[in-house]
């Protein structure tokens, strides 16, 4: 079969692989119908995250359908179309239990990472009852597979860490892909006010057009006074930090307001300032979180419904043949105008 | 009247002052009858606290009896015994609405701050019928001056904050009069292990007399490896900061489990360090808090009932006339052993 | 002035008094601009409601301006327009300080019951600094009128204590206005399924308008049985009961979904069966609950920010002179295709 | 093997029945140590439970090691010492993902109801993963046993949906075994009142001995007006019903304080009244559950920590081969002064 794989610093390319095959009697083989891309693949695609070993095929998102089952699995049957969820979770281990499947202590963010994922024909998918979501009839491929990590990511890691409620103001800090689904999920909890802040004045645009109530280009605007200005001087009560660097998340720092939530979602390289100093009297708090991906049975709900459109995210379809291209697509993004793309594998 | 003020740099004195009266219909005068001198204060001593002014009396912990209430206060009259709460709640602004009385846009920390406190014969409490508590009778006011800020501190910003919980694990790096108010009101959740971390042995003992099932020496030991064996591997589920220097806040980063909480109690000056680069996928959450003394009324009921013993914190006594000495023996606890000095000042 | 005053059983009329005057420092005077009829008049009117006695105004919704102002009110000014609370709240009390207001020890549902109310010229409101709430520039005051009781009641006792989620189902049972009010605020939370159940037709086409996913007739179609297809055979997670009879509790009972919540707004003057027999090991909650009004600054930013539209749910207008006829219009609401009406009292 | 079976009505006896073997890959056979008799099981002897059928052996409670393992079965192998938790699930269900255990679509309370169950030397265990527990080394095996059901029963219906809290008050209607085992649970959470309410004066002796503060006989005395007094007229803020019949059901709706929870713990068999023409407007809750037993692990570590000392309410030993006597002395427990009694298999 055909998969994307990562070869080393700098490069990921198209090869041939053996068909995975069932390990234990808890794994399912998924034939791969379409993946996507995430930030995350382009961070391995730079050699920069450690865990994953040259050779492995990339690829954490998809939907599909079951091409064989272990023995003991009984929730799925050959033919199934199923949601990946981009978490594998035992259920059952001390954190599963919990809710937190990110730290299932034989699960949590392995595919396309510590073993094979789903940017290839098919996928061997371990705890599989318990790591994928059956489709519902008349569901459209392309939108499901924008709830195996992004639309969980904003929700969960952005939205629901950062307490977004009613009547509640909320800044986002990052337009990409993540902070434009979590402009789209904090509708759900009807804020008065959704501020996105960017640099990039394009997608800012999109923002506007996803929900975002207003908008603040940080590269010529002082979004920290424009932030006051619009919340009655107080600072905005959810502050999500969906870019990773330092200086965003010193950004965060100031918009909050008293009693407020910073929710990080960027992935950090490096320590930050925390201003303790400010902070210690503010009564704030800062949240991290690597998705559990627990909300994915509601969101699936939300996308049956009609109430959640994720397809709006996707810019570019591409067949798995020209996976290279693909990367090259989402790695230059803004160049492209590029949000999600998506992958047509069959 | 007798009163202690805050001098300059470095200076607090007993001076005579005329008595306070009232100024809002809001507000009554205090005959206090107990106090007792906070970390806090020695912070103003030393001229770190900008927001007080020299001639400000100092002091926002007390109990005593209402001498004279303004025409609009209903809830107390001349003679009841009153606690002080550290913090002044107007009770109707938007903060005080959602509990943080701590950011009342007219009142918070003001006492023995920006107005006259209650290191005093006479102290006038604006928005009285919000800011002091009946005492029951029968209830020792040695004991009530611990809820006035020590307790509700350690409790709010502290136990709560860090959601500990039955069966979790906490560990509390501090062992000073907050860390020790930490240590016992966390037993009002039934955590099945509390972890104490100092580099004083003596206040270790103490610790562990007040409730920690275990102790750390952090000068001897590797406490993060001494706290990862206790659990484990896992870190401790909620872990507070007492100290308030970027060394114990990094300390407690380090000692956090995966989906745990750091809360800080510490008063900080500078800013600090935040490993996001480790944090970021690890679930955890921080937060800071002004206590805003909303669980006061409980912890009340908690002193009348017998469940908790505020005063095993005291370890001194002194007369108001003493102020002065009471002042140095609380500034170098660790050589007078003492934890909480209570002043008497009737 | 003119005031519509409860004569005795079945008789309201409209009437001269005196002005109110302030009787508290913490007092004010409204001038009413605009008022409503609740369901709860009604119920005044034939006599149910023992503690209203002959000769009261009555009347707990409205909107207005400050008149006169009690000598400890600041929050408030001459010539402010502000939003009536149906709900008197000390804030200071016991169950204020909990959000309790309703039980609020000196105040609660008070006006137009155990004193003079809104359905006249003037109105004295006690505990006015957190009884009132300013109305923003540009709002619409027959919008705002909606969030003196019929709003706040839908969303706290409806939405809120029935636990509404995003991609939860909610099964309404009565589409009268404080059935609408809970369908339109339940949108707030993003169910996935809002399903409105009423005998009346006209009534579950209103219903639908409003954002009802699913209407059902109860006296053509099995409800039970409706609503168990709706839902994969679970039955619903949040039930509202909106009526008020035994009849409509008992069919409540059997929507319920294991561990779903049954949220009762109807006001009951009997009590009604309880089939713990079937309930008692299917993890289900029953709530009851007088409005709190605590989140009627949430609805007023909500309002504001153009996400809730109270108007919609106003059919008819009158005059303060019309009073009698607008009871008799509500009081005969299918029948003339009633909602609510707003009385222009200015 | 010993086995003891439900005859029929009023009718149970040892047999002997083949050992039970593994039929999924996620079963187990666990050798069984220690068990004991819930008061279902004098209920099923009664003929009241329908779904167990003539033939079955009885008993969802017990300890033992492991004796053999399905083949997908990883975290237990032979000779594990485990307890047995008396619901079982499998984990990945949507009922199981939310915590509620006992609706599980393949599980839920099946042991020794619908499938053989625990008072036998073995017994097989399905969903073995997620429905036993290991035990620690050095744990005291009967005490272990009285985690199967009765503390999480009386913590999770009782304590839990109570919301028992620091500060609280707490009336418990009914000290029987699950009565105390409330009263037990309940001190985790500090309330400052426990009241214990039942009609047989040594049942309110050990109440008190284990942690009730105040006792009520209410076949002398009036319980609705000595709890109004104990609690300054409010009524208590927590009510658990632990009885189970119309009468007691109506007591705890007397006894609510505004805004309190009544946790209902009773097996009811027919329907009761609920005063709602009382209770519409008291912002009141009413919760029912099956035990999910998503509190022992918890409950485990409390044991292992010395917090809890499940072992005090065990009154009674005896052998396997005395099946049928322990029954006796359960079945009337009054008379034999019996709490729980605690069976010896090896």
């Amino acid at each position: 079969m055909k998969a994307l794989v990562y070869d080393s610093s700098n490069s990921v390319s198209l090869k041939n692989k053996p068909l995975p095959t069932i390990s234990k009697p808890t794994d399912v083989i998924v034939k791969v119908t379409k993946t996507t891309i995430c930030g995350t693949d382009l961070h391995i695609r730079k050699g920069d995250v450690a865990t994953c070993q040259p050779g492995t095929t990339l690829g954490h998102e998809g939907v599909g359908i079951i091409h064989s089952a272990g023995a003991s699995v009984t929730r799925f049957r050959e033919g199934d179309r199923v949601l990946i969820s981009c978490i594998s979770s035992c259920a059952t281990c001390e954190y599963c239990r919990r809710g937190m499947y990110s730290h299932c202590t034989s699960g949590g963010w392995i595919l396309g990472n510590t073993i094979d994922g789903t940017q290839a024909e098919y996928v061997r998918i371990p705890h599989a009852e318990s790591s994928l979501h059956p489709i519902p009839d008349g569901a459209d491929d392309s939108s499901l597979v924008m709830l195996s990590d992004i639309f969980p990511t904003g929700l969960e890691c952005g939205v629901l860490n950062g307490k977004v409620q009613p009547g509640g103001t909320v800044a986002i800090v990052g337009s990409g892909p993540i902070g434009l689904a979590a402009i789209i999920t904090a509708q759900m909890y009807s804020p008065s006010q959704i501020i996105a802040i960017d640099m990039d004045p394009k997608r800012l645009d999109v923002a506007r057009q996803f929900g975002a109530t207003e908008t603040i280009d940080s590269s010529k605007a002082d979004a920290v006074a424009k932030v006051k200005e619009l919340t009655e001087g107080k600072g905005a009560d959810s502050v999500i930090e969906a870019v990773g660097i330092p200086a965003t998340f010193d950004l965060c720092q100031s918009l909050l307001a008293p009693g407020g939530v910073l929710a990080n979602v960027g992935v950090h390289g490096t320590k930050v300032d925390l201003h303790l100093q400010n902070l210690w009297d503010k009564n704030i708090s800062i949240t991290t979180r690597l998705v559990d991906t627990t909300t994915t049975p509601m969101l699936l709900k939300l996308v049956q419904s009609g109430k959640l459109q994720p397809s709006q995210l996707i810019t570019h379809h591409f067949k798995l043949g020209d996976m290279e291209k693909a990367y090259d697509t989402f790695g230059e993004a803004s160049k492209h105008g590029a949000l999600k793309v998506v992958i047509d594998v069959d």
